[in-house]
């Protein structure tokens, strides 16, 4: 479609005059609107070099209150984005509601060629990065993020011109790399190329809009009408849509009931517990080591019943760690700040750099586990989340993380058991709440949605482990040995 | 003092084992009060390359609750680091309420030969460095951050052998690096170093601990001592404190009245204001070219009374700026979040990159202002604020920021004029609330705290601008001419 469009669209002075005032004076009420209704606004800049993105951003955030968007430069990539899966550093910037974002140059940027090596593993075939950016749009836009991607198309005599014009002036003459040059030479290549990716990455919730920037008078006014009507008629849109119409619900599934039908008990004698434990850390450690060396990030989830013995089995984990090489997220409520966005990205954040482990105790599962079963999530959503949770695990797998999720499973009984022994303890009742409680008065909820979550997100990528843990010696040991000889076969 | 140690000191294995064991107990127990006290720790390693740093923090964690703690490698400067004053990483990285937060590497790097050049910006001399790191410190203590310092010391001898060790196994020689080889041939050069740095940063809040650490277990055994007693003693002090006793208040001084004696009346015609705009902004849109082109990074502070034109003042400022090198920055009330850390932390982390702007809407001064005003904050702690806004201050200025800050100045009647015109359009009421009249109510109040910020922290490097703004135009005219003239000075 790029190669069809004539970049060299013009308008008159007077008219552009005429026609700016009035939409900068509507984007000005609108930036004001979208803070009131808690619209988040992503507003996407791709196109040439030299086709005068930063001029065209001036003139668009011109009428603006300065203090209410921000302007996002990630022409470069930095180390902390270069250690971890492409869509990271994108992710951790997502605007909040009200806020207007603009992001010079985005995650796009990986499908050019060059751009793939700024990252240190090497990263899945092509495919992979489209529908690793198409899910990560639709997840935000699905969210209620209104993301508008622009691309600034200019031509190659006009680019030509616009290089030559910087050089001669020495106050920007230091702005052309070498890199510029070779695009505006072979034009053509780079043509074919971004036209590959504006037809891969045009979905229908997340469309491009082309703007022909030989002019730039031209460009200013035509991004600033698609922006004001984007931004109106969504504000519109949700106005209308207050009382929301009842969402379709999917029927409930007939999953496999794996939990009722795992076993619980199994052990293992004290002096076997000791050998094993000393192998297996010892294990734990060299592989430590030569994930760093070998610069291979993981992630271990633990999931499971309340008191299934989850602190002390991850202490077992990293004891022989080096500790400068792990993190251990204990997940709780989100916080106001993290309801703000995408319930994913207090996850995405943490994610552990090249060569690191993160071990998530209670995880982004909590989505289909605790708020399905306590009804904390209206069911659309939640039943959503499945697909978002196996989109993000794929985009890690695709950058080469690893990664293990444990059930620590018990059984009822034993469960109350060690409910009782808490509470009669004064140094460990902190550890018992009402909630604890709750959760034990929704067991067989929690093993339907926990069925229906095996089902639906073991991957082969990123399997469940199912961890029988009354006898919490064994539980420690099986945890353990899985997590060794996953990592042994990923670094062989 | 250094040269002086004997690295060499060792315990028995057997009371080596009979002592750590009682000590991690008491360890694990102490993090649980830690977190119930809400009491900041931060535990620094530096040292000799291949002192064991790593080996000695994973005895120190092994009894802790792996959620409940993290451990910063610093080893690398990254570039976000590299385009901010120095301190700027571990400020963003410091400890909330509760937290241990473990540091491999620290802010003392950069007094080491070689580590300066990581930063981008030529910075000022050695002795600036002791000053910012010595404050930042005495900083943190104030604000109630248990901070524990400790080096690791070993003989060139055992350094050597070390070194040997590691090189001789294929999966640890990738660990030696050219540096580390440096520093063992040059012991003696580096030994004077460190001493130079140990002495010059042991301060009486904040301590050098040295660890003998030529033997392994005698490393791990002092330092989980030092630690224990460290957190065991600031924990009971907490406690017999819980009534605090009356700090001192120092005597209010007689500052001269500023504000009381700067006219707000001054006027610029319609005519010369429009050319004067257009004139200052292509300025000011050419020198913010030139600053990012040279890395020169600028903050510029906005204070002043309710309705002095702060919002379209900001606005004029940067209408010309390309919108990707500059972040303006409303400052609210603190959320949570960033009450439970010193309360600087919230303005740091916003700085900007070397060759970018920020601009705060209201700042750090309303430690000063609306704080000791309205007796938000106990009087020795504002008190305490005026020496550790002039530390930061003086910290960007020896990084090379240049910084402004503003007092947009009216009268009362003008004021109120202001409010009531805002109320009786439907369009402005959002823009006034009851705080707005609270604040007015102490307009005497507020004279007598900003004679006294004036007197106190008005530095050449850092200077004061008293903005008549009564007529709005003058106003902005005023803050653009002072911009455009400060930024061409300092880029000269």
């Amino acid at each position: 479609m790029l190669s069809k469009i004539n970049a060299n669209q013009t308008i008159e002075k007077h008219l552009y005059k005429d026609e700016l005032k009035p939409l900068q004076e509507k984007l000005a009420a609108l930036q004001q609107r979208v803070r009131k209704a808690d619209l988040p606004v992503l507003i996407v800049y791709e196109g040439w070099g030299a086709s005068g993105k930063g001029t065209n951003i001036g003139k668009l955030v011109n009428p603006m209150d300065p203090r209410y968007f921000d302007v996002l430069t990630m022409s470069r990539v930095t180390e902390e984005m270069r250690l971890r899966p492409f869509l990271w550093g994108y992710w951790c910037r997502i605007p909040g509601k009200g806020q207007i974002t603009i992001i010079d140059k985005s995650w796009h940027r990986v499908i050019m060629p060059g751009e793939r090596e700024n990252w240190r593993l090497k990263q899945a075939e092509l495919d992979c990065f489209y529908q690793d950016v198409n899910a990560f749009e639709r997840q935000l836009a699905q969210d209620g993020t209104l993301i508008i991607k622009l691309f600034l198309h200019i031509s190659q005599d006009e680019q030509s011109r616009r290089f030559k014009a910087l050089e001669d002036d020495p106050s920007t003459a230091w702005r052309i790399k070498p890199h510029d040059r070779a695009q505006n030479k072979h034009y053509n290549e780079y043509l074919k190329q971004y036209e590959n990716m504006l037809q891969k990455t045009t979905t229908q919730h997340n469309p491009w809009h082309i703007i022909e920037a030989d002019d730039k008078r031209y460009s200013a006014l035509k991004t600033c009408r698609i922006i004001t009507e984007a931004i109106e008629a969504r504000l519109n849109e949700m106005e209308e849509t207050k009382q929301a119409e009842p969402a379709i619900v999917l029927p409930n599934g007939n999953y496999p009931h794996i939990l009722a039908n795992t076993t619980t008990d199994r052990n293992i004698e004290n002096a076997e517990y000791k050998e094993e434990l000393d192998f297996l850390q010892a294990r734990m450690n060299r592989l430590g080591h030569k994930m760093y060396a070998k610069r291979r990030p993981a992630v271990i989830v633990y999931e499971g019943w309340d008191a299934a013995g989850k602190g002390g089995n991850i202490k077992r984990l990293v004891a022989e760690l080096d500790p400068r090489c792990y993190a251990v997220v204990p997940i709780g409520p989100p916080t106001p700040h993290e309801l703000g966005r995408h319930y994913l990205w207090r996850f995405i954040r943490r994610m552990p750099k090249d060569g690191h482990f993160t071990i998530f105790d209670r995880s982004w599962y909590g989505r289909v586990l605790i708020e399905r079963v306590e009804n904390l999530t209206p069911v659309p959503v939640w039943q959503r989340a499945y697909d978002e949770i196996n989109e993000m695990e794929q985009h890690l797998a695709n950058h080469g993380v690893i990664l293990l999720k444990f059930w620590l499973h018990i059984d009822k009984d034993e469960q109350l058991k060690r409910f009782n022994a808490r509470q009669s303890d004064p140094a460990k009742q902190h550890k018992i709440t009402d909630a604890d409680w709750i959760n034990r008065s929704n067991w067989e909820a929690y093993e339907t949605a926990t069925d229906e979550m095996f089902a639906k997100t073991d991957k082969p990528h990123a399997p469940w482990v199912v961890v029988e843990s009354n006898n919490k010696k064994f539980a420690r040991i099986k945890v353990l040995q899985t997590v060794t000889d996953a990592l042994d076969d990923a670094l062989r």
